[in-house]
């Protein structure tokens, strides 16, 4: 794949386009992160359609079959997704992208040293070279799914189309669990079955400089558990001792969730994890990753990793499931003293699941293992919020390796080949109802925060991106259908 | 002491004239609970020392030399007492008057049927005789208060004159823990040793009808727990199971605080505690005390009567130390699902003491239990907020026989000897820097939901509160010192 071919030329022109435009292309970043899309969040629900309408605008520029498609049951509430349509050029194979345009919820709000949606541009490390912007959604998703419009520009005005069959699904929904896209998926499964593979947008590096496509996925499963006791707040004197305290139950029922190896102790949680094979773990410690590091840059001394035991850290992160308490609260959180005893607590616990496991079973236990626990007379209440399947892809599919070589192609270094924690379960979703493989080409970096105080995106990360997803499309162009 | 003396003739001639002048009692309650006098917090600091400046109104208008005396130290905050004084008549006792203007906050507002700073009068019981004034600090303690001070108005107007000595002390920071009040009696502890006796209206009956006198109150030690992880939320897909999660750690090192017996785990905890004597267990037995219909009144089955095993419910309120967690916070907290392990947690933890327990000493051994269990890298934050030994008093104590036979006089029934799981430190506190035990005269019922929403006092109650404390003053005056 050396040899100079017209598509190689033309990914090159695309390229230079793309480097020469460069201011453009953040201008319009920044424009779409100054859109207060939380989708989860009701009161930003039209905040959160004028980013879609955003992303729509820029697919229609680029020539492409677009329109806002309402995603909500009847009655009910839902984001549009901002979709877009061309055939396949004879030969050409059909990519189905898929990018959000949603944001997480902002908070703690104090936390941030900019308001999370007026974008503030910074040197990219203190006193070091680049650029980085800071705002909510800047790396997830909004900056990393531009980096695919941008490079869909490049090749619009450098060779005049686009040489590959194209579905875009950018959708308002991924922080809300995608609560609507598996019906929208199931209803137009003809219609998106079209596409070969799908590609999205939304993973991380190795490192700064080092790129990498990640080949697996964490499932999720989240749920929000609340204990109710008394009927009313009780005070602390004269009831302590005699009624329930939902707090306290509470919190003995959810530190049983793990035993002292930190393992989850849910019954048959572990029965279809996948072992990790000796081949993984040697090209996964091969990778180098520094988890003294990784936990300095949290504030972390090294004592303080802490999971799994008999699991390195990235074994942990990729290849392991494990439990969060992602919220809890309950009774009084104001300043000082209240002797109270509340009538309810609430915690929001998730599941992040390894292949083989089944997001709707851990749920299922979950609740059954909660109810055998409920002190008596009491009432436990539990509610999915939402959840996905994990996933991987054989690292020897030709989309994969395309993307290693229009990585190769765009910023000069082959990209390891890595796994996420994190879960995206539209790619469980695409694979289970449409049977397709996911191409997960992101460019993050760990320490962006995102779903933090201070997301960040830092330009470097996102010129690479652009270069790279326009060698991609001559990548997929090229192959041999 | 059923002879018909002069003294008594007073105390029935102040009972005709608080029957008479009730309606202005009751308009006078409903005036002081329309300020908000949220002690704990500083936003309300006007108000609470508005609430002060009506109790010394009060304290004025019936001739005490009264003035609000400061509490905070130098530079720092603090809510005035209302302080009044008049020296004992010869022959007659000194009485230390204590009672609290601050309530406490009155969240979660939603749970209100009405605001809680504008007093509403209902019937007592759905369609039954009797009214009650739904507000807060109706019961806790502006109505007790009130009772006392209503008292002195008919003594005053019917005698011309009260026949005790008289020192009140009606401070504002009861709700917080009376931070300043221990240095201001160690302060002025010459002055307030002139007094013979405390008399408390903060306590409840046994029951509708049903007078009691209580000699013995819980001790307290509150503190605050935040346990610091990272020093930024983290991404749950990204950090789960390679970086501590404080809620999740929290919940853990929480949940070892009691054994499957409910029985607190602090070492050391239950060595100084009292047991009950075979004589108080009959006593408490044969008051009938109802803990299923407690229960129903809360919306909880019999089988919700969780406690210490091996103890009645009421040994377990009265006489049997607990912990409860009153509040916890950490993570999200809003609508949905947030994947997110955040930089900290926190717990309110209090511990509920009995004789002869020190509430200085549980804090010490739970901040030292604290730290040993927190996870490496990671830092235990731990605040103490408010505290105060428990007290018992003598049941063959002079006063409080004259008590019993002011009760007796006043509602034509022989109050029960009761004590209460609540803790008044500073019973307390006046023992221990002054030596003087506590008369402890209180008319709320355990319905009353004090420190909860519809907080709400029963006017019955309170008439038979104001003529107690008027009987209560003759039979005082006639004592033989």
């Amino acid at each position: 794949m050396t040899s100079t071919t017209d598509m190689q030329k033309r990914a090159a022109a695309a390229c230079d386009f793309l480097d020469a435009h460069d201011k453009e292309s953040i201008d319009r970043m920044v424009d779409w992160l100054r859109i207060p899309s939380i989708g989860a969040d009701p009161a930003y629900d039209k905040q959160t359609r004028d980013a879609g309408q955003w992303a729509l605008d820029r697919l229609l520029e680029v020539g492409l079959d677009a329109r806002l498609r309402e995603t909500a049951p009847a009655g009910g509430r839902g984001q549009p997704i901002a979709f877009a349509h061309k055939p396949a050029p004879a030969g050409a194979p059909h990519v189905l992208f898929y990018g959000h345009y949603d944001v997480q919820p902002p908070d703690p709000l104090d936390l941030w040293d900019n308001p999370p949606f007026e974008p503030t541009i910074l040197p990219a490390v203190p006193d070091g070279p680049g650029e980085r912007v800071v705002a909510r959604g800047s790396c997830d998703d909004k900056g990393q799914t531009l980096m695919f419009l941008e490079a869909l520009r490049a090749w619009k005005e450098t060779a005049g189309d686009i040489p590959i069959g194209l579905t875009c699904i950018i959708e308002g929904e991924e922080e809300s669990g995608s609560v609507n896209l598996e019906r929208f998926v199931r209803e137009n499964a003809k219609e998106l079955k079209r596409a070969d593979v799908c590609l999205i947008s939304d993973t991380s590096m190795l490192g700064r400089g080092k790129p990498g496509i990640t080949y697996g996925v964490r499932g999720m499963s989240y749920s929000e558990v609340t204990l109710h006791c008394a009927d009313q707040d009780l005070h602390s004197g004269l009831w302590g001792g005699r009624a329930p305290n939902p707090i306290s139950e509470l919190t003995k029922i959810l530190a049983q969730l793990w035993d002292k190896d930190r393992k989850v102790t849910l019954p048959g949680f572990y029965d279809s994890v996948l072992d990790i094979t000796p081949e993984e773990r040697a090209a996964w410690k091969a990778l180098g990753f520094d988890q003294t590091a990784a936990l300095k840059g949290i504030g972390l001394p090294p004592e303080a990793d802490l999971g799994e035991t008999g699991f390195s850290p990235i074994e942990r992160e990729w290849a392991r499931p494990t439990c969060d308490i992602n919220g809890i609260y309950g009774g009084y959180q104001g300043a000082g003293a209240k002797t109270v005893i509340p009538a309810h607590a609430t915690a929001k616990v998730s599941f992040r699941l390894v292949a083989n496991q089944d997001p709707d079973k851990a749920l299922d236990t979950f609740e059954t293992w909660l109810q055998e626990r409920t002190p008596p007379g009491c009432r436990m209440e539990f509610t999915r919020l939402s959840g996905g399947p994990p996933a991987t892809v054989a690292t020897d599919s030709p989309y994969l390796q395309a993307a290693r070589r229009a990585v190769r192609a765009a910023a000069d270094v082959d990209p390891a080949l890595i796994k996420t924690g994190g879960s995206i379960p539209v790619v469980g979703l695409f694979k289970s109802i449409l049977g397709l493989d996911t191409v997960l080409l992101g460019f993050g970096l760990d320490d962006d925060r995102i779903h933090s105080p201070n997301e960040k995106f830092e330009f470097d990360c996102f010129r690479a991106g652009c270069r790279s997803h326009a060698q991609l499309i001559g990548e997929l162009a090229g192959m041999n259908m």
